[in-house]
């Protein structure tokens, strides 16, 4: 797989034909462009709610059905004894049933969906594009797989998965997806950059957190925390601008769904099944039968309770109470066992989908996870803890404050991503004054967990073999210089390239950026004129750009790379190029007899419009740490390495990565 | 005043004497610095809240004292008759000699002190010093300014000098002010760089504003949105622990000041205070009496109450309870012409000092503007806004919520610094169900605002000419290159520099970095070696480490320059070198004589081992939006423009702001 790796580029490209573009824009249009920028931060917001309350009623009709089919044999078993066979068997088949088709088809249809969704996230804002991730069909699957498995019982939760969602969502709609005609397309050819595209899928992860969790800023947080190296207070009020709208219209496409009558009841019943949970859970027992009112008013974890008390004095109360919109509609199912108007706690526990019990408290990152977290830590470790802060104030136990901070320890421990996991908590929670104790939990976790191993998502990210670059280079590597990780010798093209030279070149190696410099003398390469990408020489050369056919001095328009573009590796641009790398080394004969003809790759190709002058380098002499910060402060692809004026090597992610 | 502004560096200056240095550092060594970096931002959080505990506490001694005057006097003339000019005569009085106090000490002994001081702050984090900033004597005059003005009854918070302040005590301990001794000395001069500095400036802010506001998660966010361009997580943790840290430790001096039971009686006072202020202050009667507890159970706003009531909910209640403690003091002096038992509204609003009453409800940023928010915005405006935002819920007026969002607005439109104001209203208020109308409102604020000048602080910068550089460089302009904008020809040194030379380049111009080239022909310069800096050279000559006298091959020790560090221009420098800036051109002469005989002006120096062999540079052909991007992105203070090894130019921060 890591061949398909491949990085994004978050630098201008500076080329003659983009400074002609740039001349005929005024500035008007550049505030028209503002706008719709804005505007489509904002529809990203409205498609990721979509998408998530598309998927959230499928899931519940589905595990609607699957309840009332089970209850159904439950109250014939109670009649005909076979409670312990059958009622387990049609549980089990359904499960199965749909596990397999989510397993089926995240295997075999689309790998890239596997997983949660976030080691991808995480890996695109931080400059590099797995393969398949941002795909539409990606997308398909992946909601699939999630509602399937979901509704087959599975402890996952639709947060992960919710995420990548909204990512792919603001992909497909930066990329401009049926929007590029008429008047628009001008707009959307300006947007369609990986720079802009990177900022859209920051925002797509913001709307996938807030629509999760109903935490817009901790969405937006989350966002900064992954893509930190490049963000500035426009993008953040754009981002939030996306995950409120998420979180809003979810709100409001849910409210359509479950009607509104249902909410007040299923609110203390979803209360009340939470406090079993947490206070009881450790006891083990099978059978604890509570009423539905009373546990709202004693045992309430205060957690939960603020959500519906501060009715008056919360101002977007509406959208903190997704919570209870999402998640109360479960109760029904939960009095199994249990008298009329009295509910089964464990039962609950089992047969109401964990992501439907632990939604409800707090939408967890990983419903099993965050399930243990809250019910099985051992309360009294937790409680100590709790003493030392300060908690209790005169009364001994509350269980949701316990439990949040256990889940909070628990969660840090497992996912490390500390700063927007604390807004979310907080913002999920309604209730700042967790802030700091939640904090400082993250921190212990983080340092402690640090000390063994990495967060999963890192660990993902580690097995996949994705060249990641962390926050700052390692320590003292100072005496380190650019000349001892740079590639050598490079493959470098002349400004005026001979088509049968290209073709060849290309066949033998696979960079992704070449230095074209003046032909050299004595071995040695000539002035360096600047820097050419392989997807702008693959548009030339399916666009036939030939300096033989075309007329003196004309060259191709932007327009014309803004059509290809993306043009990674192995995605999105069209049948000649997909076979074209298909066929790369193998059958590359073949190919170049197909597309061209032998008089053509006698043609030349001129590439000084099209290239980047004055792409940013470095000096061989440069310290490691130097470049690593260039590179990642900045978010190149290349770093050309000069020296006096002539080129000696080449810096990539790769090389970098390698080092640390 | 703009000759003195410097720029700071971020970038490590990779010199032989550092590489030296760095071989002899372990890994170990590294984890021991880290752990002492961790202590010392603990030790600025808790040193800015001693200090902003001293400067509360000596404000409610003078305005205790004040105000026992006054009612002796009121009592006084209740008998006498001469209430109508014994009383008002004393007041104006007794504020008109503590405004001329704290005037007269700002103006002429410490210039840098005037102003809230959030500028400065904002300049330094952006990488500009501006004189005096840092000094310990601004420190004191700050200090005293705001308990003069504040007891004065000046409409003026303690808010943003609490913020100057803490940058001030980071920063003295980021020097290690009588640290630097035994074995602490090694770590200390580890963290002597202007990188350090900042970080340590940031904590400082961020403790600030967690002293000033009891909110240490907006402090944070008010260092990052100032600091953007330069910060990772490990930081923002040190950042979060200083400022926590200010906040408990404020909390707890204030608490052993205050004694305990005075608290909850003037929390209830001040509550009615407040809805009474906010409430009714649009009525503009003078005589309006309440009992004293009646309105904490109908009128009080939501906002205030929450702080009251989640008692056992919250966890860190104590540290939100910060405005509780610091403001409830207030109470006795509202009683003015009501009968026992009952407080005057608008009594308490002049009588009471602006501070004290605005405090209590929310540390406004500025007082005066908050108390205009909050009570003198039409509530009709407000209130449409309001229903837009489906607030009320079936109650028709929340004086508190509605004005909570008019100073928001105002603030906003102020101050423009959105994302931390959001942080700081949502952790004072204790509501993050705030935090969405809030963070709207903001933005609102911001793009009206925005849309006719630039924010309170921003214009302070503009009218001090400080060459801010803003998040990104101007659009449309990729046509524009570096040789547009550098500055040439360049002044450079000779490897090794004869004194005399030295002396006169210094004596000709005020540049603070020079590129070392090797001698060359034909009016070019020769290859280039690399950058030395102004304070190097002055260190240099100050130690007369002479060729002639040294060993061969023997090189001052990086400790040398960190004892001298910090040495910008005019400060912190010692005797030899303040003399030799003040006297730089005019009596330069003199001083050379003084100091230099004749024959150490023939000696020379080599620069070699102490220049930055490749600093960061740009060709003359990168387009403007690059170089800028590199400068800001990366910290620089000098970049260097090549072509073919040649220096043809110099660019800094002034350049890039003059384009701006
Ligand atoms: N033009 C080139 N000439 C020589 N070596 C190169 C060139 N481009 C890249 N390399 C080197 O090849 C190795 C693999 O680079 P890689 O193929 O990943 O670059 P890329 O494909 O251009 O970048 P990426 O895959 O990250 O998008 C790296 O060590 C890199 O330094
Ligand atoms: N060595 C140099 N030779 C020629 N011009 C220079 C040199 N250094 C700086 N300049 C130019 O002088 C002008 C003023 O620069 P300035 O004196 O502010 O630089 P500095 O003092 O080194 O940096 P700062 O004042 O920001 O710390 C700028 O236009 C800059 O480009
Ligand atoms: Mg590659
Ligand atoms: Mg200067």
């Amino acid at each position: 797989t890591r061949a398909c790796v491949e990085s994004l580029n978050y630098d201008d490209w500076e080329s003659a034909v983009f400074l002609e573009h740039e001349k005929m824009l005024t500035h008007g249009y550049q505030i028209r462009l503002a706008v719709f920028k804005w505007l489509l931060m904002g529809l990203v917001g409205v498609s990721t709610a979509i998408v998530g309350a598309i998927a959230h009623m499928l899931i519940h009709t589905i595990v609607d059905f699957k309840f009332s089919l089970i209850k159904t044999y439950v109250d014939f078993c109670m009649v005909d004894q076979c409670m312990f066979w059958l009622p387990p068997l049609i549980w089990i088949l359904f499960n199965c049933t749909f596990v397999f088709v989510a397993s089926w088809f995240t295997t075999f249809v689309e790998p890239a969906t596997s997983g949660s969704g976030i080691p991808p996230v995480k890996c695109y804002l931080n400059g590099i594009k797995m393969p398949g991730f941002v795909r539409i069909r990606t997308l398909f699957i992946k909601v699939l797989g999630i509602v399937c498995s979901v509704s087959g019982g599975l402890a996952v939760g639709k947060e992960g998965p919710m995420i990548h969602t909204g990512a792919i969502v603001a992909s497909g709609i930066a990329q401009g997806l049926g929007m590029r005609r008429g008047s628009l397309k001008g707009y959307m050819d300006s947007l369609r950059d990986d720079k802009n595209r990177r900022e859209f899928v920051a925002a797509g992860g913001a709307a996938g957190v807030a629509s999760a969790f109903g935490t817009p800023l901790g969405g937006v947080l989350f966002s900064i925390e992954e893509g930190i190296s490049w963000w500035n207070p426009t993008l953040v009020w754009q981002i939030f601008l996306c995950a409120m709208l998420a979180a809003l219209f979810l709100h409001n496409l849910l409210s359509l769904y479950i009607t509104k009558k249902w909410q007040k009841v299923m609110e203390a019943v979803g209360v009340a099944a939470v406090t079993a949970l947490v206070g009881y859970g450790l006891s083990y027992s099978v059978n604890i039968c509570y009423t539905s009112q009373q546990p709202a008013d004693n045992f309430v974890p205060s957690v939960g309770k603020l959500n519906s008390e501060n009715g008056s004095a919360s101002v977007p109360e509406n959208l903190v109470k997704l919570d209870d919109l999402t998640s109360g509609h479960a109760s029904p199912y939960a009095q199994m066992f249990c008298p009329n108007g009295s509910y089964n706690a464990i039962a609950a526990m089992f047969f109401q989908s964990a992501e439907e019990n632990v939604n409800h408290w707090q939408h967890g990152h990983m419903g099993s996870q965050f399930q243990v977290g809250s019910s099985f830590l051992p309360s009294s470790l937790v409680q100590s803890g709790g003493d030392l802060l300060e908690l209790g104030h005169g009364k001994m136990f509350f269980p949701g404050k316990y439990s949040l901070i256990g889940a909070a320890a628990h969660l840090g421990g497992v996912v490390r991503m500390t700063l927007s996991l604390t807004l979310i908590l907080v913002e999920a929670t309604s209730n700042v004054k967790f802030g700091l104790p939640i904090m400082l939990t993250l921190m212990v976790a983080k340092i402690v967990g640090d000390h063994f191993n990495k967060g999963i998502y890192d660990l993902h990210i580690e097995l996949e073999g994705v060249p990641v670059l962390n926050w700052s280079p390692p320590a003292l590597l100072h005496c380190v210089k650019s000349r001892h990780v740079m590639s050598k010798p490079v493959v470098t093209l002349p400004p005026v390239v001979k088509l049968s030279n290209l073709v060849e070149t290309l066949a033998t190696c696979s960079h992704h950026g070449f230095p074209v410099v003046e032909p050299g003398t004595k071995g040695l390469f000539g002035k360096f004129l600047g820097l050419i990408s392989w997807s702008q020489l693959l548009v030339l050369m399916q666009k036939k750009a030939f300096r033989e056919v075309m007329e003196e001095g004309a060259h191709l328009p932007l327009s014309v790379f803004k059509d290809a573009y993306p043009c990674h590796g192995t995605v999105d641009v069209g049948y000649a190029f997909k076979d074209f790398w298909r066929h790369f080394s193998h059958v590359f004969i073949s190919f170049q007899k197909r597309m061209f003809s032998s008089k053509e790759l006698s043609y030349t190709l001129d590439l000084q419009p099209y290239l980047n002058p004055a792409p940013n380098t470095v000096s061989p002499e440069e310290s490691f740490p130097r470049a690593y910060q260039l590179f990642r402060g900045l978010g190149l692809r290349h770093l050309v390495v000069i020296d006096s004026s002539q080129v000696v090597g080449m810096i990539t992610r790769k090389d970098l990565a390698r080092v640390t």
